[in-house]
Parts: structure tokens; sequence; C-alpha cells
């Protein structure tokens, strides 16, 4: 049972490889009537084109989103969403070079395992490119979310061992430099950090950083489809992730009880809420009215210049040494990945959730009608 | 649509609150001719059972699991089974003290939020005696991979800021101490630090580290439902965890390219096999063949003697202090759960992998034969 | 990946076998706050009961019915339902007979070439005793739409060749006769041909009809979840179901499109209605309004007392005569669980049909807010 | 929760509308290492093609498919196949005269009620065309069931009331009328009712029926997702579908159990077979390894050219008079999606069974070990 789809209520479909025809999405339980256009579609792409500074690879696409479905006079009709990107710079390569050979890292050596063979051309289904279905998709989910007061921000919080300052921490601030980092200060060391190892022709890690506000508290499914829980699976799933961290994450299991608990209090309004926000905006796997805020730490490129041991398929032990230009870094173009993937979540739970009182039930379809003769 | 449900090919179903008649779980999905004994549960769930030290909740009970169905002359029919442990100390308590309050750190307010009323009697279903039905179940599962060879074992890493030293990790140790630290001395230091928290009336976090041995090569279904993300998924959906790290984790974020990825060499008999295992036995979310490490953060336990801050559900603001004994740490009753887990996720995925190839379909069905006139 | 669960918004999972420890289900994803009593339940599961007349197995029990989860204070909390019955008089019997034979029309056959062996006691898991799980869930359903005024009615429409006679249709007869026909003549005759049938040790079919009432349009998931398709799927799950029908049915194969097509009219409330109803009250998979009508042809009683020819698990021919007494007919016990699949089929539908247009979305989250910045 | 997914381990899910770009579908879970080639899909939508004969609609495209991902070097990666087929017949017509006409017998009222709104441009997604999608993926089914000796076969059985003889019956002549009727005179006189049909601007209704050879017994998942089940929703999804019958479906209703039992015997070889076939090649929802037989009533083309009664959305009543050439009859471009459709669900349920046994997962990941100490 493969599992290229993501979502219940609100579920998407990806297809694709690296150099392939294209890359798509299906998008199947939208909502109808939500508006929507191509260019909603299309400025969340431009966001992880490559080619657009010194620190991503020179891989030039316009990467254009076509929508070939489920949206009329400007509306979606509750029917299947079909969005594709042809690819366009997939000319034929000589790829004997990696063709036999497992690059550290990659995944060509489990797809061998696992489908027995693969398309080896660019990486094929395990490229980053993969992920062009999940932005396309997760702009109609964060479309959904607007309506509904939902926003979601993702940045770059560290490369390497720089990391944002908080106390200059400015959400503006990440819209000026290429690293989407929101400290100017810390984006200028961090480009110097990351000349230094494509220098050397190394690449390097970092952290990304996401914030939902005004998500409504009651959102998430408990025991297993909690909202971390979903957050987590769906944030892993992206190529490279290697942590996932909820509120104050890590730094809880060294915390203790009097101090991690986040006390509830009444605002001025007489609405509850709460002091602190340790719990990233989840109590019990369900959303508390707090900003939602999450972390995801994502390796270095494993795509580097300098020589590596490998083996081939056929068993032999060889030297590689990787042609080409690559991003010294995942986390800038991820970040707007992760945005995708949490406005997936969010929408899927948040269509998810309207069955869980009665009260909601009855808003939508009337009731309650007194039942007086019982079954 | 509600979050019971956890697998699709080894599907659970769990049910039951704190302190209503029991809590259980249906496993629909076990294949048909697996030995199993209601002992292979019993065990596990003792484990998990409370009242075991001093640094467990003294809530006594045997947690006696009962298997109602799916069973025939000592092997699993293929039909579900169904487990259930009644609850034997819930008894009628006065609940009049947290009825109507917002206990910190718990899920009492968002349980009202999502749900406009809750069954308060101990936490009701988001109590951590929930658990039950995960472990019963997941012991079903390690039977099945017990079979195929594969191990999973969790322990206690850290209590605070007191860890397990690599020097002397040795994992018989485990078993000789309550907290389930494989490092003698950790652990000591561990039972004293608790021991003044629980004096302060405070509680303590931790991490505990799973390890899963002799997983072939190609578990974990791109792109979605990777490895790496189920197993995210259902180690967040355990009450309290605050952080997921696979392999190196957040320390991959901090590394280069050239220390971070794992160079492939060929071993004595010619097969391939990874010099060093920073991936954490997951390379594009499919299994490499090397142990399977992940770690779990885990938050203080939330139910703390000392006062606290809190509001009541129709708007007042109060002090809280929680009566009773209960656990100063979550993580050494939680280690069972992350095994059980860990366990109910790769045994569907390796089930759900059997379709991956055509060749495994000949294998069970026959052929492939020639299709002359096609279709 | 096996198929003991049913439905996705108001999902079930059944569980147990014949003549193990007992029978039950799990119904996870009713909404919360639906007032809810075991008797709301036992009532239901009393009409499939054996025992109740001459045309019924003389297996007595009582079929109680415990609650074991998710209602609080009278009502349903959102978490799981956990419903059981016990079985009470499976009484350990000498299977000798049947332990090695294939009885025709049964699945002794089937799952043996399945599973590999089978629990033989009663048939197991293929025994009509496990429609006690359906019987008890959808009494939860249909509680569930009766408060949104949606009423269900199912009933004997023909026994054998003997059918309703549409001149003398009156629900309220149905009670009045064992055999839950609608007319007390055909009853009448009814009793006496499965008298003759009875003598002559054998068994008759049916036909089962079941009416939906209240159904509002716009209910059933294009293209493949339509309402008319799920109904089919739910209703040929039931053993011994062979045939369904909605609406006109198979006539409608016969007839010309200008008698076939129901025209629109307006009734006195200026509201859309149609003169006709030969659709059966759906129109593209979707609830039109009209009742919703359907039909389910069910075989004779498989297990007969005359002598059959089979053969053994180890391939050996072999004379079989069924001991014990066996219902003449299905029908008259299976009319309950056809309602009781049609009330979890419509249950599930309305559900998931809320997250349909984005005006309902608002309903229930507020907006729509203006997104003037897009994403 | 939205319905464009089928299937669940090959799951596929299509989109588009009559009238806009294009339709397509998704293929996820196809097993890798099958030999695909666009002819293979092109093929059978060659079969569903409009324009061939006088009893079809005028509407002439080549319906040309493109497989855009999932095929590697002439076989199947085990990642998602991307079907797609641009319509190039949609040229902007004047749609006033039925943009806000409710069509008797057409899905106009229901989306209106389900959406809010729609897109009335040739039906839609409500359109027969929509079922493109469903035999380009049915192709690739039929292809991995063809590799294991696996046959389907669908015809036209009867055009309203001229049914084919089961005297003259031959599979071969099916393809040389453009009825697909198995009965060359049947065919002649059917074709000479549809003319009369036409003549009187009306439409006839038929019934179609599918055969499944070489299916090995095992198949289908108990108790709800019977193989009959499945089957019967699958077919139930396809537009027109009035019922379902499987075996002697109806017939049986009417039979003794003495007589719709089939008998077990042994065939020369020592083989179980049965020695007829009343079930239609199912028993307890599991295939007994007869050949699989089951028919599909379809009602007459809703859209006629006679003046019809109806309303319009905005409630008037109006005469409604369609223009345009339509099908006379629905079946015989049916067959071919009721083949792709029983292809789909049998291919689904061939992989979802390969879970059943725990010898069969020991065939594909070795074992069974030995589990000495516990779990």
């Amino acid at each position: 049972m493969a599992g290229s789809t993501f979502g219940d209520s609100f579920r998407v479909m990806t297809w694709g490889e690296s150099h392939g025809k294209g890359i798509g999405v299906v998008v199947d339980g939208c909502p109808a009537g939500l508006p929507l256009s191509r260019t909603d579609i299309q400025a969340l792409l431009d966001r992880r084109r490559p080619g657009q500074s010194r620190f991503t690879t020179q891989r030039d696409e316009a990467d254009e989103v076509e929508i070939v479905s489920g949206i009329f006079e400007g509306r979606t009709t509750g029917t299947p969403i079909s969005l594709e990107v042809r690819n366009t710079d997939q000319r034929s390569k000589d790829y004997s070079a990696i063709k036999d050979v497992y690059r550290p890292g990659h995944a060509d050596m489990t797809f061998d395992a696992k489908y027995g063979f693969r398309d080896y051309r660019g990486g094929g289904r395990s490229s980053g490119r993969e992920t062009i279905g999940r932005v396309a998709a997760g702009a109609i989910a964060l479309k959904l979310l607007g309506s509904l007061g939902i926003r979601i921000c993702a940045y770059t919080k560290s490369v390497g061992p720089i990391t944002v300052d908080p106390e200059r921490f400015d959400l503006k601030k990440m819209w000026e430099n290429r690293l989407y980092m929101p400290d100017e200060q810390a984006a200028g060391e961090a480009g110097a950090y990351l000349e230094e190892a494509m220098a050397r022709k190394d690449s390097v890690g970092g952290v990304a950083e996401c914030m939902i506000f005004g998500l409504p508290a009651g959102v998430g499914e408990p025991v297993f489809d909690k909202l971390d829980a979903c957050l987590a699976k769906a944030i892993l799933s992206i190529g490279g992730v290697k942590a996932f961290e909820i509120g104050d994450g890590l730094q809880a299991a060294k915390a203790f009880g009097s101090g991690n608990n986040d006390p509830f209090r009444l605002d001025e309004n007489g609405q509850v809420h709460k002091e602190t926000n340790h719990a990233g905006g989840i109590l019990g796997g369900i959303s508390d009215g707090a900003p939602v805020i999450f972390r995801a730490a994502i390796k270095p490129t494993p795509s580097i210049a300098s020589v590596q041991k490998t083996v081939t398929r056929d068993g032999r032990e060889q030297e590689l040494e990787i042609k080409g230009r690559h991003d010294p870094i995942i986390v800038p173009r991820a970040v707007v990945v992760v945005e995708a993937m949490a406005a997936l979540t969010v929408a899927d739970l948040l269509l998810r959730g309207m069955t869980s009182r009665m009260e909601w039930i009855h808003k939508i379809y009337g009731g309650p009608y007194e039942d007086r003769d019982g079954e």
C-alpha cells in the first residue's frame, strides 16, 4: 500500500519525478466555494523555485503551475483539483556516472531495496523536486485557512551553529534575505558560514521554525491523530528532516513540571488564555488557542562535491565525486514546504473536527428533533 | 472524523477511559497463523503497570488482559483480535475539586473546547491509562516482528539533566533499575534527582530512546508514509512527548554534509552496509538495514502537588492543589509504550510493503503469465 | 489489509465469533452530546435475537449488550464507544462432524483458502452472529439520524415467490407477524410456504426492502462514494445477500428514458420535488430529497437438513447431513441488519458531507475573513 | 470528506470535468516492475470512445492518453502513475439553455444541493466523461491481473427487453457488433429496437454482465470488504447503474436451499471444485475459485430529445428540450467501464489479501525465527 496520499478530509495525492515529464498533485476534498486563482498557487511555488540566489541550485525552471480541473468561475467546485508543473530542464544528461552508484545520504540504495530498481535520473521520485506537489496543494490549504483567519509562517531559525537571536527577531526581515532568516545580523553571519562551507565543497544543516496564528482551540483528534502527531508526520515526511519539536521541545525534557506547565488565566474579555506557551499551542493533542510553534531540524544537503566512499548496486566499492552545483543548505528552500505541510495538516484536521459535536451537526442539517418512539 | 484508529494493514482501534469500565483495543489485520497467548500480552502490560516503585503512581491494579476474540487453538485466525482490561480501582471518588477546573498541562480545557463537555473522572480518555490499549496491541505486533527476527528495545536515556553515559551503556542494566536506564550510575543519580523534585512537590522530564534491530532494508512508503514520518506520528501521539529525533536528530542541523553522510561499504559477505549510522537506519524514508534509532523528549508530569494558578470552565480564576500521589516522571512508564508504538508502526509498514514489487505478488499468487493478447 | 472496519467519519470496527467469548463493536467518530442509553441499543438487538418464532433458530440467548466506554452522564463523549455481547450458549459441542467438512453454501472452504485454517465452531467469524456488532452500532447511528429527523425502515418484501401486494401494503402490519411483512395476507401465505419447505428439510430465499425518510438532498460523495454505491456495499456485505436494487432497480433496464426520468416540479411551498421516484431518491449518487428506497435479494439459508454432497479439507468426498435446527429463511432476521447497515452508511455520509461547502465551514469556525495580502 | 479515491492498496484518484481542460487519474500503489506502455492504456480507452457508431454520441475526440509519471524504461516504478486525457472538443458552446435548468434524471439538482453551485458545462464532473479516468486506471489493473492469469470480460446482456440467448451465447461475437452483445441475432434485434426508440426521441436501458476468470480462491476481506460487496460498490458508482446481481442474483430470492447450494466435488486432479455456480464464484465474501459472474442493470440515458417538465434553480417551472445527439443507450459504452471497475476492485483485494497469512509474510521477509525470550 503506497504512501503518496496525505490527509483524510482534505486529501492530496502527489505524483512525479525529478526528470520525468512533470510533477503534480490532485486535491480531493477542498470544500466548494473557495475563491482560487492560478496566482494563489504560483506565488507560493515561486518561493521554492531554484536558481534564485547563490545558495540554491542553478537548475533554472519557471515551475509554472496549471490548474487542470476543479475550478469554475474562479471558485472551487468541491470536486478534485488537479495541478501540474511540467519539467522543462530535464534535458537528457549522461547519468552513467550515478546510474549504478549509491550516493551516500540519498535514497538510491533504499529505493532499490524496496522496489527492485529505480528511476535514477536526478533522484527520480526521491528528489526534492517532489515537494512541488506539496507546495501547490499547500497554497490551496493556506487560502482556505486564510478565509478562517488562520496564518502560517515558517522561516529559517538556524544555519549550522548560527541562530536567530530572540532579541533581534523580526518576521519582516525574513523577506529581506534569501535565507529567510528573521534577523538581519544572523543572516549575514550565516551567509559567510555557507560561503566557507561551499569553498570546502561541503554542505550545512539547519533548523526551520513555523508558527500558526489564529487557530481556534479544539482542533486535533485524540488519541492517534493528535495535532502535534499529525504535524510531526507531515514535517518528517519532508526529505532531510531529522527532528521535530513542538513548543519547548527537547528543552521540556530538562524542565520541572512547575516551570513547564502553562498557567491558565482570564484575559480582559474574560476568555481563558495561557500566561506562557511552553506547550506550543497544543494540550492533549488538541489546539489550545495559543499560537502553535514547532521546529524541524534538517540535515546538510547530502550531495556534496568532495570525494566520498561508496558502493555500486552490483557490489563494487567505488569513489564518488558528485558533479554540478547543489544547494549548500536545504533549509531556506524547505521553509515554504514546511509551511505547505503545516497548512495541509491543519486544514485536514479542521475539516475532520467538524463532526466532533452534535450541535455542529445540527447547525448544518437542522434539528435536534425529538425522537419520540425510539428505534 | 475521529482519531482512535492507527495503522492501515495492521490496524488497531483503542477505546476506554481512566475511570470508565475498562480499556481495550481491537486489532484488525493481524495475519492468520501467528502463535499467540494471553501471556504474550500480559507480560508487556505488566511493564507499564502502576504501583511498582516509589517513582510511579500508587493506583494499584493488576491490569489483567482478556483475549475476547480472534484466537483459535493458540493461533491468530486473521480475524479481529479484541483485547480488554477492566478497570478495578476506579472507585467513585469525589471529583468535585477538579470537575470544573482546568488543570495546567492537561487536556481538560481542550477537550471542552472540542467536544463541549468531557468525562472529568481521572482525565477520562486523555489519561495515561489510555496507553493500555496501545501496549496490548503492541505486544501482538512485537510477537509478529519477533517471528521475522526483528527486535525493538526502548529505555530511559535521560532524566532531567542526567543522561546515560555512552561508555557505561549496557542494555542489560536497564532491567535492574525501575527507571529502565541502561547505566547503573546514571540510574542512581537520577533516583536522587527525582527524590529531590518530589520533596519540592515538583516533577521532572526526560528522554526515551528506542532501537529497532533486524529490520530489513526497504521498509517505508514514500513520499508521505515514510518510516521516520510514521514513527514520528506514532511517538508524538503518546501523551507528553514534545520532540522526536531520528538518528543524529537535532545534531544533524549543526553538522556538515561530509560528516553527516554515512559512507557505504561492503561487509565481509559482500553485502552493502554503512560505516556509520548518523541517519538512524533510514534513508529517503525507507529502512536501510542499519539499526533504526530514535528518541522521544517527554515533558515533566503535569500533575504536581504544589499550588498552581488556573481557571474554571465557567470562567473564574482559582488556585489548584492536585491531591494524591502522581508519577514524578513519565519516562520510565512510557518506554514500554514507545516500544509498543514502534512495533505497531513497523508491523504496519512491513505488511504494507509486501505489495511493493510484482515479483512478490507472483511469489504469493503465481505467474507471471504471458499476456499475449493484451487488454 | 483486513476488512472489519466500516465507515470513515462514523467508523465502526466489529469483532467476535459465533462460538468464541462474545461479539462486539467499537464506534469511533460518533459526535459528542448524543443522548444514548443501553436501552437504545438493546431494543434493536432484541429484534435480531434468535429463538423468537418457529422460523428462527432455537439458539436461545438474551444477547445482552454492555456499553463499556464512550458514554458519560447519558451522552456520548465523542470518544470511542465500545459495545459487547457475551456469548452464553456456546457450550462446547462436538464439532467433529463439521470440523473438516466444507458445508455447501458456507464460507468454510473459502476461509481455509484465505487464512490457511479456520475457527470451525459454528462458522466462527462467518456466522450470522457476527451481525450483532453491526446492529449494536447501527442503533447508535439510528439514534443520531433520528435527532436529524431521518427515519429508516426495513421489512420483508417477499418470501420465495410470495410478495407483498402494493395495494395491501401497510407498514404497521409488519410488527404483527414474525416475518416482518407489511401485508397480513402475504405473511400468512409465506408462513405456510415456509412450513412446507421445512417439512421437506429445505430452506427459502426472499427479498428485504428498506426506506429512508427525511434524508435531506445533497448527501453522497461522487464519484466513488456515491450514496447508492455505499449502500450497495453495506448491504452486499451482509451474509447471503445476492442482489441490490435502488429505486426501480432491474426494471430500469427495461424502461424507456421518457418513463424512467422523474420530472421535477414545485410543491405548494415552491420547493423542488419530483413527481415520481423511479430513481429511488438518488441522482448522480447524491440524495435528491425523495425517500431512498432499495431492496436486497437474499439467498435461502445454506444450512439445510437434507443430505448434501461435499468434500473434506483433506480431499475426500463425503455426504453431509447438517444436524440441529436452523432458520428456514434468513430474511426476517436480516431486516434489522439491513436497517442497521443503512443507518451506518447514511450517518457516515452525512458527517462526511459537512465539509462540502465553505459556507458550512464558516458556520462552524467563523469567517470568511478578507485575505488581503494573499500568501 | 470527498469521494474521488477508490481502493486501498491499489488506489486511484480521478479528476476532471466534461468541459474543463481534461480528465485524468493518479494510480498510487501499483507494484514496481509491471511492464506497461501507453498502448496498454489507449487500447482500453478506445473502446469507450464516443463517435464510433450510430448508437453513440457524436462528440468526436481521440481521447489520447498521456502517461505523465511512474514509468521508467517500460516498467512501473512503484511510484504514482499519472495519466491524463486532454479534452479537445469542449468548444465554448452556449450553455444558457441548461445553465439554470435541472435536467430530469441528471445530477444538476443534487450537485447544487450539495455544493451550492456547479460547473454546468456538459454535466461537469457528473458527466459520463468522468469514466475516462476509471478506464485508464483499469487498464493498468487489467495488465497486472493478466500477469497473474486473471481475465475479465464484460458485455451487453440485454437491451431493453431483448436478452442474449444462453444457447447462442458466444463471447467472440461481442466484438462483431457495436453493442458488444455476444449473440449476433440478439444484437440485430436490439439494433432495431434502438432505432425505433431514437425515432421516438427516447432512450433505452439494459444490462451488462461481467465474468472474471482465473481468480484464485481466497480473495476478499470479511466482514465488510467482501469481494461481492466491493464489486457492488464499484459497479453502483458508475453513473446510471440501478442494480447489482452476483451469481443467480435476484433469482436466488426465489430458490430453495437445496437448489441454490453448489455441491463441492473433487475434480480429476483431486482439487475441490463446485458442480454448479449459483453463488457466482464467491462464498462468504471470498472468491471460491469458480468464475465470478455479476450483472449491472443500467437505466436509460436520461438525456432525451423529447420535451420534459422540469424546474430551474431559481424556482420556476419550465419545459426542457435537450438539444444535440446523445447515446440512446448507455450499456455498450459502459461495458468497458464495468470491466475497468471490476479490475480495480480485484487488483486492490488481491494486493490487500497478501497479508492474510503469516506464511506469506515469511515468504517475502524470511523466518519464522524462534522467539525465545518473550516479545
